[in-house]
């Protein structure tokens, strides 16, 4: 941890590697393109489930668990809706391994331990769920099923980066079943909100609400409901979707209930996803060159104490100031650490935490005790004050409140300056290559457009954004005639 | 629902996978002995979680995520220490299904994409975790490393049953590094307690800990602490196993650290684990013939509310007083639910929550309304009272508690009933036999003896206990001199 961070105007890819790696969030592991999940990284992720779940059950809905594997032939029913994770999927052939004959003290699979049918470890559980539901649901009265699953998920990804794109993840998968469209449509719009919600809340991240264009769309659903974020490399990072998936999975899988009039229907349908990603968007929304910036809602350290002392005497004193300190901080519910390693200089812990984006840091000397004051170092501005120590409890309560909220204004302050409305394509280009972000441009709706301007300039149409304004205008590309402006950028 | 259940005198296993499918815990699916883990018993995992991690954390101990692939050649070398997994485990030889150009609309694995070493599904993660650690531990600074992880694991299972042996099944598994073998031990030990405090306190389920022979202990553990219950049908269930790893997996792989002597010395190790299993184990400590019984501390819905009324002018009247109630215990955080469906008698009611095991159940009519009362019916007697509503919310909450109580003070009774002193092979097999239960028998130390044994009676030994008192005796099988009695018992 002592050499310093690639600099982001020099190599923002670098930097971002070499940030998840030295602040201990996660490193890549034996497998290929899987993760470990370090506990400080594993610590954010707690904390955005704890939330996350909180607001699932608050809209009413249960947790539960389905199998890791998909057998061949569920997969194929789906296959017909959802193309695509055939191409990257780790399928389970075998079911036992014995010595080889051949390389003594080797093992490798027992050729008399093929499974009859393939197991494919999951993607996504469209599958395997809506095989259940099949059974669970008969009436009206059996819905609507508002069920979410946190799980981990394999896609067998060919370029990885620690996640952003991994070939196993965690995440939550939410699938429900409803009695109409109306409501499964709602229930869609639902998730969307609470994600965003989540995004902007918890993890200061703004983000665009929009709906996806056909191309872009989740195979197997009839509307895919998107967050979008834009990262500090001008990059947009699709942070969360929830899909309206029509009838397509309860025709899959024959899934039928008897309405109220006596009529048997084909239920409708909706999933939604967050993953680990998040960790990613969180680290490219706020971090710096010095290492980590974390919002304090997320973050496992919210409040970090360092001793600045000389000899064992003023550390016994200054120890038992700061413990009072920290006793009151725990009974705010604030998450605090008092660190008195004495094998590492005042400096260096600084870095530490800087590089670890504790929000707050509060030094305390021996010449501190004598004047009744702190030193509080703000991660977010890098910028320190000696207080009273008075009101520290307070102060630092509300600091933790403004550092939030001044951490979503930077972000939402640097997204809006990067949404250029462009009329051309070659002001389309130009902000593309120079500028970065967001380009707000008049589309002819067609997917031939969207894949021209894709090969032209890398971008694609992020969403449709759900507050496009009516505003009459020409396709930036064929000239055609466009009701409203859709977003385009570079995405991760 | 309709239907009853069989009854435990009839056929105990035959009401146990009734019980499990009718209360909604969990089901098969369309995977060979994997499970659907439905919402309500989810919600009990979730409370058993929730208490578990929160001790694991007041230990010190923090959560990480390791992948679920384990390529074949760490594998080779945990064998080395663990044998057996080899022989049950899920392995993935290829990354990808294409279409069967033999078989139109079908899809087999693309013989292309065939992975250059094979990927276990983890059966336990000694070996990715300690190929991991390798990169985490050089000095004695870095100990001692203290992670657990939640998440599922598969074992390919030849005989499944819901809860108790499943091919794949969640789990949390503790994995830790020391400086010392005193601090191993002291680890693996404490997490034994930390298994026994939680499945006393809050499953009710009274447990012996002990520690297995050197037939039952993990492959590879030098010491492996249990802790076994016992189920209503006489037979023990191993509810949690937590095993003191020696320098094994540290040889295997190559895991050292520098001492503070400056010496290259191996890590110590411990691991430990519960599983989806307690549920199991909870399920048939104190069910009975009607449905579930569910300790308060562990019941999704530990209050259930349901009117009485004729018409909807009574509805409104007991449901404005209800709620009432219902915010009230809300508030102190017990969870409550009220049942106004209009599409099921009071009497089904009754009888739904019963099979679910709801600890209290409240019914309200009109009679009660003017006379200010209500019935008070417990799950676990069985028995209704009829209460003032004076002090309905302290008498619930209290009632909670004496449930809790009642259900440990019951199995605690049942348990001790049947630990059974025996002096001889007869008293041992009639005992097995007929009785069921522990046999607290001398043992000659000898693995030969405990196969014989388990070849004459079925039982094995479940542990030598912690608190075993010194008695001079003689093996019940060979006679050999025996300083203290073991626990035997045919288990699940």
């Amino acid at each position: 941890m002592s050499k310093s961070l690639t600099k982001r105007e020099e190599d923002y890819s670098k930097w971002y590697n070499e940030l998840v790696v030295k602040a201990d969030l996660a490193e890549n592991s034996a497998v290929r393109g899987c993760m470990v999940i370090k506990p400080y990284g594993y610590a954010i992720w707690e904390k955005m489930q704890a939330e996350l779940d909180r607001m699932f059950k608050e809209t009413g809905h249960q947790n539960a668990y389905f199998p890791l594997f998909v057998p061949k032939s569920l997969f194929e029913a789906e296959e017909k809706n959802a193309e695509g994770f055939a191409k990257e999927c780790a399928v389970v052939t075998h079911y036992r391994l014995q010595n080889d004959p051949e390389n003594p003290g080797k093992l490798r699979v027992d050729p008399e331990a093929k499974l009859e049918e393939e197991l494919v470890v999951r993607p996504t559980s469209e599958a395997i769920i809506w095989s259940t539901y099949k059974g669970w649901i008969q009436s009206y009265r059996d819905l609507p099923l508002l069920i979410n699953q946190w799980a981990n998920v394999v896609r067998w990804e060919m370029r990885t980066r620690l996640f952003l794109r991994t070939s196993e993840f965690l995440w939550q998968e939410g699938h429900t079943a409803h009695a109409s469209k109306s409501e499964a449509v709602a229930e869609a719009k639902q998730m969307q909100h609470v994600y965003a919600t989540f995004a902007e809340e918890f993890m200061a991240m703004p983000v665009v609400k929009g709906v996806k264009s056909d191309s872009e769309r989740f195979a197997g659903a009839e509307d895919t409901y998107t967050i979008e974020a834009l990262m500090q490399d001008g990059k947009a990072l699709q942070a969360g979707t929830s899909h309206f998936l029509g009838q397509n999975f309860a025709e899959a899988f024959d899934v039928k209930f008897t309405n109220k009039d006596g009529k048997q229907e084909y239920v409708w349908a909706t999933s939604w996803g967050v993953s680990t990603r998040l960790i990613g968007g969180l680290i490219m929304t706020h971090s710096d060159d010095f290492g980590l910036v974390l919002p304090p809602k997320l973050a496992p350290i919210q409040v970090v104490f360092v001793p600045i002392y000389k000899g064992e005497d003023q550390l016994l004193l200054l120890s038992e100031k700061i413990q009072t300190y920290v006793s009151a901080f725990k009974k705010l519910g604030i998450s605090v650490k008092y660190d008195d390693r004495d094998t590492l200089r005042p400096g260096a812990k600084f870095a530490e935490y800087e590089l670890k984006g504790v929000p707050v840091r509060i030094a305390m000397g021996s010449r501190d005790l004598e004047n009744n004051t702190v030193e509080v170092a703000r991660r977010d501005t890098l910028t320190k004050e000696s207080i009273s120590q008075d009101n520290l409890v307070t102060y630092v309560s509300e600091l933790l409140e403004k550092i939030q909220i001044n951490l979503f204004d930077t972000a939402l302050q640097f997204r809006n300056n990067h949404i250029t409305q462009v009329n051309s394509m070659d002001e389309f280009k130009d902000v593309i290559e120079n500028k970065g972000g967001f380009v707000a441009a008049h589309w002819d709706g067609t997917a031939e457009t969207e894949e021209k301007i894709k090969e032209l300039t890398k971008a694609t149409i992020r969403c449709i954004p759900n507050d496009a304004i009516e505003e009459a205008g020409n396709c930036v590309f064929t000239g055609e005639s466009s009701s409203k402006r859709v977003l385009f950028a570079k995405a991760y």
